[in-house]
């Protein structure tokens, strides 16, 4: 079944023109599955994908990078884009839809009074930054997480401890063309690790501190509360970044749950289910210092954008949908942990449930990691050590992934047992683990 | 027919929540017409706006700040992109139209070989200046004209004279929110002051040009030509900006009409006619360098805009609608000039013709500029100093713009004649200039 596809073809021709090969690392084919990812599709509806040779794939991998929590294509809401469309996705004129999301989003997260719009997770953390600067008066800032590829995040790497952001999701990065005299603005902090949060605080004049609130391990002792405390204390703005938690747990924020409000928050990711919108939203007295300073950009106008988000919102709020994905996410737990159990080979599991991964703890992790992609698609999946649910996915769907999961488990549980290296039936390279020049 | 319309009601509920607004200076109504703007669209087609009280104007003012130049709601592009929308926005897998859209430009830039894509011209200029800083090994730029709103453009009003961005289309900015630090990274140079860029390249290490190649003024005394000798003879990057003057001129950038060739370019506004989708190109041994970073994001995968860009691209080419704007821009500012001259009013021209601006020179420039949109308003017209022509105007519609251009500079005329002031007929407050907090 797996063959040098259409799909294939373009990919090598795309390497040759354009650095990278694509728009966003993640959705890379190496990191994939290398040599025999479909790489591209033709359509994408509910949870399946058809690649260029038209063949259906179940995507149970991350639904765009986590962007489609209600499924590829939902009708109302592309309906509703389209009707916009057809009435002019821009003009000389503002699009009236960029207040009443503003409005919406205010109404959701009630401790914030403003907010602006972006068309990525980049620009909006970027203009969180500038704000929040401008705000406190002080330039610099802490951090913990992944906030995007502008300069103000990777010149954490100029930093004397060089490769600070490997543990931040950007293992190996060098920070080259981000000047060098950002250095030492921006510092780094362990989530969990109050102590060095605070010693940041004590030594380094931090004005900001900004964060995913839970990404792979869940808050303790009161880690967000300190937080909190210790930002109000010392007049920082605190920044939470939902761009990739938003709407996966709570109907916002995954900080509603830990009963903590920051002075600012962004949104992106699930906000428009699958079209480019992204938010930051905020205090007043935070929010107007936007007004001191230059946030302007001619597409952050457009129509389509918030009009999306407003019926993105509408949906999930109707549905529920963060229950839905989270129950499902929960479930492909369950059977990840019981399969692997049974077959004797060990995992480790990440993530909120919405936002499910796994890793080998193996030598060959990536071995077994590319293994079990090509199975999956052998079988007719888009899947591998991660699982982005939606409300288009059902249990149905995830048993049958859990069979397929059982089978290739077996085969790599064998190659563990026996010692036997599994190199001889991957049909293509390893998969990349992580950022990684391409040839 | 001026009154507190919907428009305006929405836009005081906007200041409310949205700091500065909305997200683009250009279309806030202070820009235009203070209280009494329409402020907002409900459609927009050809070169037709409906306000939210579904008034009809003819837009002929800046189309969307140039984006348009085929029109609003353009029915072949709106279709084509319809459809992919269909067919699904986003997924798991890359679109294959940024494939086929790399490679249009490249074919476009004969001189290029390598495309990036993002969705906001801010993006592709910070892009750009990212892989030309990792491709230099030099931190230091020399940027002439305007960039957009990130960091390391903005900085340039952190040196030493202070406010260098005021000629640069951004008077009064302070750059506030951006680190300090970046402070003589990024040195400004007038246009056609050869000197002075040569002097900025002996003194501070300069290892990129950015520019954009004509706005207000036509290259003298071979500029641009000189610019690419000190470039390719100090190792330079040269980057061309044609966010704003792309297919205005020419099939692709201006630069084309000077026989000078960049290492990059950047191309925005235009390129999806309403839809989201800007482009960095550039030559390969210095696009590569964009491997060596990280430049990633999740909503430049998206299908939406490269598919507009296609679109647009195979009509702009079929009916060469660089031609049609430039002959509606040139009939323009020869009725501009004619009826100035018959009406003792003086006026200077700016801009190429696609892109025509004019401004009163007289003190009171900016009262009349607010009579002005403010009588434009009264006759169905959203149109003021500046005519940025699309294939959706005609003649007809400039002759009756030039009809109510001259019956209004009749009133000016009078006005500065018998040194009147027009305030008493101005139905609101005067049009803001530049860059201004609002309350």
């Amino acid at each position: 079944m797996i063959s040098k596809k259409r799909g294939q073809k373009l990919y090598l021709k795309a390497k040759k023109i354009i650095p990278g090969g694509n728009m966003f690392l993640s959705k890379r084919p190496e990191m994939h599955l290398p040599d025999n990812w479909p790489s591209y599709f033709s359509k994408a509806k509910g949870c399946n994908v058809w690649d260029l040779d038209n063949i259906k794939y179940t995507d149970a991998s991350i639904m765009g990078i986590g962007t489609n929590t209600l499924g590829y294509g939902h009708k109302e809401i592309d309906d509703f884009v389209i009707k916009k469309i057809k009435l002019g996705n821009l003009s000389t004129l503002n699009c009236p839809e960029e207040v009443a999301l503003a409005e919406k989003l205010i109404e959701i997260n009630p401790w914030a009074d403003m907010v602006r719009f972006a068309r990525s997770g980049g620009e909006a953390n970027a203009i969180a930054i500038r704000i929040a600067r401008a705000a406190s008066g002080k330039d610099n800032v802490a951090i913990c997480g992944y906030h995007g590829w502008h300069d103000w995040y990777l010149s954490v790497n100029h930093n004397i401890a060089g490769d600070d952001l490997t543990s931040h999701l950007l293992p190996g990065l060098k920070p080259l063309g981000v000047p060098k005299n950002l250095k030492d603005t921006v510092f780094p902090f362990s989530y969990n690790d109050f102590n060095e949060l605070e010693n940041l605080v004590k030594n380094k004049n931090i004005g900001i501190i900004k964060m995913e609130v839970e990404r792979n391990f869940k808050p303790k002792d009161d880690f967000l509360k300190k937080v909190r405390n210790l930002a109000t204390k010392n007049n920082i703005v605190l920044i939470f970044d939902e761009c990739t938690s938003g709407f996966r747990e709570t109907f916002g924020g995954i900080f509603k749950k830990y009963n903590v409000e920051p002075d600012m928050a962004m949104f992106g990711k699930t906000l428009g289910n699958g079209f480019a919108i992204t938010a930051v939203v905020g205090r007043k007295n935070i929010m107007e210092a936007a007004q001191n300073t230059f946030i302007s950009s001619t597409f952050w106008s457009e129509r389509s954008g918030p009009s999306a988000a407003l019926k993105t919102l509408e949906i999930m709020e109707r549905e529920k949908s963060w229950q839905t994905i989270t129950k499902l996410g929960n479930k492909m737990r369950e059977g990840w942990k019981r399969i692997a159990k049974n077959q004797n080979v060990e995992i480790e599991l990440f993530g909120i449930p919405a936002l499910s991964s796994f890793m080998f703890t193996h030598n060959d992790k990536l071995k077994y990691k590319t293994f079990l992609t090509q199975e999956f698609l052998k079988n007719g999946f888009l899947a591998s050590t991660n699982f982005y649910p939606s409300t288009a996915h059902s249990e149905k769907i995830i048993d049958e992934y859990l069979y397929i999961f059982e089978k290739t488990l077996f085969t790599i549980s064998k190659s563990i047992k026996n010692n036997i290296p599994i190199d001889s039936i991957l049909d293509g390279p390893v998969v990349h683990g992580g950022f990684k020049r391409l040839n």
